[in-house]
């Protein structure tokens, strides 16, 4: 069979499974656990390989699965990944598939990408024969929360010997049937920043005898501002929020002690490291002015995800040409994080977009809204843009040794 | 008898009760109430006067008590004044007559206010057929706790046919023998505010679709500095403080809310009408600037206390002839409140402080301090000050036709 | 002769007119003239193409002069334009054609602009017969002063009838043999804003009495930093500068005037009117805290230099088959602004840079720099990059019809 | 003749040459002279002493004049001093005794005082044999200019063997017939800062490569207000002002500098050196949050003003027993300053303000105001004060041992 006839079988196949991937997302969607502690998730994902008779690796990384599809021809190592790990949110949406877990929720479409990767591994496993390489499907736990479960999954092998690696994350603010991909930084390095401003408390009516933790802070989450404003590169994105401010007392004191919190977004290195030096000079130059104390930490979360040129173009290529796939559009620079980013460090690959916004106005919420959900058919779309890609990375006959300049 | 006769007669059977009033002070000490909670108190206190024969009125104003000694001859009618309360501190101290209230403690002299005028009275009472006048003896509940005894207990007439009051508060941080004084304005107005910033949440990555209510608070804390520093007339002494900022959030949000209270002290109702005029102003602006909205509510507190001048003169020259009293000088302003401020807004009278710094510097320590404690016999000072002054009133014979003008 | 033969051609002419290129160029930069002022240069101008007995127009505009060049064959109309205008900067180049004008200077390479063009269109004029179709030289004055030739000139009829335009800049950051191309926006909107602050004067001893103008500044330069931080898209690059800040006064008053003068940049209108916006919520936030009144005036200087996609394409294409060339990259948003945004306003087209840094990183000096030059030898690239577009573009033979879609 | 007899004497006399006096100050009036300049105005008073006969020293601490009245019997040396200068304010005032020098104006009393105190000693001349000691008449030059002239003068020994000094100011927001007297601070210190900030310059396009000159001197004024507001008690009057904020530029740069000026008002020396500490914090905080250098320059003019307690009582009881006076008063404490206070740090004395406004509300306007005038009969109100304070204390016999422990 050629790869033309084999992509068209898979993508048939899936459509006859549509009811099955329906059916496992909301399984996953009514029994939600938490980033590192998705371990009935895991359980399940396993089990389903198991019936299949694919051969898995469990506990990777300290969590996550792993499935090997060793196709009937030799070829390049290709993997797909999905997350499957849900958010500290209540479900408040009206649908029978609604969260069991009371404040825990698939806010994210987690739920929707291991439905879509579990029965592509299934159609695929029905196919390998005409596969030309192997496929690794990472099921991967605790995107959510730093420092994630790709790291250690890294560290435990899951990218031995692959060649490339695709991951697509359902976008539900984006319509059904689009695609959207971009070379290069596409989502932001996410970091977070703790200041403790150690002040002088006392009276509120003898401001004198203190170092007013409460001024203090103020005036440093105003002079936070000049940073992008005034320190950054203004063609490279990058956001500095303060999040939270905590200095509770009575109104009649003067606070000894300020804690803000925030976080910090940026798409380099270089802008990332920037960030973090130019806190820490504004905290220092507001606390020496008022000769206060401080301390200060920034905790780097992930890295931005950077998309490999070649394999962003080729992935575009392939949306265009997939059933259900009517509009493939670069996409703009998300601000938000993925521990995706760790993947592209290692091997090359690129991670998309599938729209999955919900036809019915109402329905559509942005991500991590207690009403949050997708299109369904996006998974539809998903897996058969990820099928496509896989079997025409194959076809090209691109090897592991292509993986060596990355 | 004449007047000096009479001054010296109660000064030394004063010296002869200290005894009584140490032991009376230590017992309150032991046996705290909160404010508007005290009704052991207010109990002891009547049971006191009662064992004496002394006329009293109970349960005036909510909680206060009122003794009433009437002179064998006609004269002015004089107020003293000591109020009971106590705070909500643990109290630290080793002494065998520490509090025995878990987080409850006489931390400001109340309780030796209150001893000291008890035997004052009972001296008095004794006395009664020399005396000139009558003797209004105000035990006020609440001092501590806006909006405080003394209002309530004016207004269930507890200054009735009242010619002149008489307050001191003992202060800790001024030595034994000393007594502070001042016309005019000598405590602050006291009052409170706060701020409800109501802007709108959002992802700490996309501040452009929120209202940053940690930077808008932040903003208005540094923009109430401009109060002081630029609206108010530099002569008139104010604060205006922020004690407490609380937007407390995940690092990666961006705050809908923001709450901040703080604390207003002036010395005059202009000053003090300009600075709740002046915050609203301020969280206007920078609100506007965001299109956020807020509430804003400025409660009053007690007022400024304004001591009447002649009296003050008089009070003054008495302590300044007061066996005991080393030094007496014109007293700093106090940024402080106290609701001694009603009595004078509807009598004559003057309040002053009494110095009662414990020798052993290693006792001393600041009012509301969890090891606060006075010197005791700072309280037969403050209570042969006050007995010179009412006997010296009485003499110059003023009658409540001199409260007219006020 | 075919295409392929004749931008063979044109090229190896323009390689024996080089140095006519190098004396033209340097007779300009011994000789600039501010913008608006460009008399003598376009005279010279003028004088070139008549000598040549190419028909022109002049005082196009205002001050601009445009040469036509009919080909021998119909086809589509191309305009190719270069800028003459000079800067008011005093020369501190130790070169034998340094500017003989005191503080009148080419620090923006414009006379190599115009070098490059005129040799370009002496050597189209020789080789017209093989032309399909219409050349317009646009040879614009005034490019570095809003509101700038481009416009008036436009308005004038410079582009009635051309099908397509081209324009370049030499770019003395970026290394001889480089070309940068940019889809979209390239060039950002460049305004201009000026705020008065009209407060109270008074003695610098009574702020109270005031609206003190120097505070109500300061607060607003601090403020306007959020606008980019909070307000704006990170994903958008802008920038709000304050540049200017007068408010001089003694010592010893308070100032009832402040003027702020800054730059605001952007890429999209939505941005643009967002910014006009925010900097008066911002100002009219800050006076309205103070009690003050302010003017405020925002001038839209040129719009952002917007490439069209496929003109865009084709031109790095075209770019990457140029002898010379070495490397041809996607540009960075360039901050500053160019009024060729308005020629894409109105028909198809690309505006790129041409790498010209000066080899000796001694002689190498940011543009608008007193020792700013060029490596001249880029001026041939630019005219062989232009040629081989221009001839390309007319063998593909798009006709006015084509830009029907603009 | 004893003292009352004296002093009524001496007070008709002056009744008798009141025209004289206001002969004397409209002469002045004409031919006013700015501070360290005023030649003819010292020459003037010189030849009116010579006239009389009364010895004299001028050109004392580089142009002051000196007058010595020796009384007929031993007793105290009571200095008396009025100073000369003008102020460079255009008279804007439409009466026949205006200005005659352009930009040249007594705004400020000056000529009054100088008048006032000549003819007084014109009439202690006629009577100094019933004087008991010895009178010197201080005509100081220059006190509107910091460093002043009483402070050379004092070097040049104007008070050698004086006793003690009364000075008073005629104050036209004060009513005819009134006096104010102060016991300690009456008049602020008054110092003069100057901050350089040396930011780095660049593009208004470019804020990253810049350290933006005009954005630290912005959140430099901002923090200063928080000196006043958190960092001084707030009893202790005090004034921080930026009267000046200087960065001119074009509107498309980042300015590498800006100059601010301002002035601090205090009443302690404490104070005072606070404030120049705080304000050094203050900049140094903010400069390194920026990375920019600064220059700061802290230059203390006059010291508070600062009356003696016993010579202020003193003075006010013989106020309120002066013909003419009719209301005696505690004075606020005036934020301005004067160089009395150096006299003052030298002997015992007061400095008092005479009440001088004009009865027609239309020609009553503040100090330094272009139409500034004065009610000329407080020059007589000033004289007999004064010369019932010199009678008086000379009759109190204090000798020049008094002084000792100043």
């Amino acid at each position: 069979m050629d790869a033309a006839a084999l992509k068209q079988t898979i993508c048939e196949q899936l459509d006859t499974h549509y009811d099955e991937m329906v059916a496992l997302r909301r399984h996953f969607h009514q029994h939600p656990e938490l980033s590192f502690q998705e371990k009935k998730t895991a359980a399940y994902i396993a089990a389903y390989y198991e019936a299949l008779g694919v051969p898995i690796r469990t506990n990777v990384g300290g969590g996550g699965v792993l499935a090997y599809i060793e196709g009937g021809l030799p070829g390049p190592v290709i993997a797909l990944r999905a997350d499957f790990d849900a958010l500290p949110i209540q479900d408040e949406k009206d649908v029978p598939y609604r969260s069991t877990v009371p404040g825990v929720m698939h806010a994210c479409g987690h739920d929707g990408h291991t439905a879509a990767l579990l029965v592509l591994a299934k159609v695929f496993h029905k196919n390998k024969n005409g596969l030309k390489g192997k496929l690794v499907m990472i099921h991967q736990h605790a995107e959510e929360y730093s420092p994630g479960g790709a790291k250690p999954m890294i560290e435990d092998g899951c990218l031995d010997g692959v060649d490339v690696i695709f991951g697509t994350h359902l976008w539900a603010t984006e319509p059904l049937g689009t695609v959207q991909y971009k070379t290069g930084p596409i989502m932001a390095a996410s970091d977070r920043f703790t200041i403790t401003i150690n002040g002088k408390g006392g009276h509120g009516a003898q401001p004198y005898k203190t170092k007013d933790a409460v001024l203090i802070g103020s005036q440093i989450v105003s002079a936070l501002q000049h940073i992008v404003s005034r320190r950054l590169d203004p063609t490279q994105p990058a956001v500095v929020s303060t999040g939270s401010f905590v200095a509770e007392n009575s109104f009649n004191v003067i606070a000894d002690k300020a804690v803000l919190i925030g976080t910090a977004r940026s798409f380099s290195e270089d802008v990332r490291t920037l960030i973090e030096k130019e806190i820490e000079q504004v905290i220092s130059g507001i606390c020496a002015m008022h000769g206060a104390g401080f301390d200060y930490s920034y905790e780097r979360g992930y890295p931005a995800v950077c998309n490999h040129s070649e394999e962003t173009d080729f992935l575009a290529d392939i949306a265009r040409n997939t059933e259900g796939v009517e509009k493939v559009t670069e996409s703009e620079l998300q601000m938000g994080g993925e521990d995706f980013a760790y993947y592209l460090q290692h091997v090359k690959g690129t991670f998309f977009f599938t729209g999955a916004r919900p036809e019915n106005p109402n329905h559509a919420f942005p991500h991590h809204h207690p009403k949050f959900d997708i299109d369904e058919k996006a998974m539809l779309t998903a897996a058969k843009v990820m099928a496509n890609a896989a079997v025409s990375y194959q076809e090209q006959g691109k090897a592991s040794s292509a993986a060596a300049g990355v």
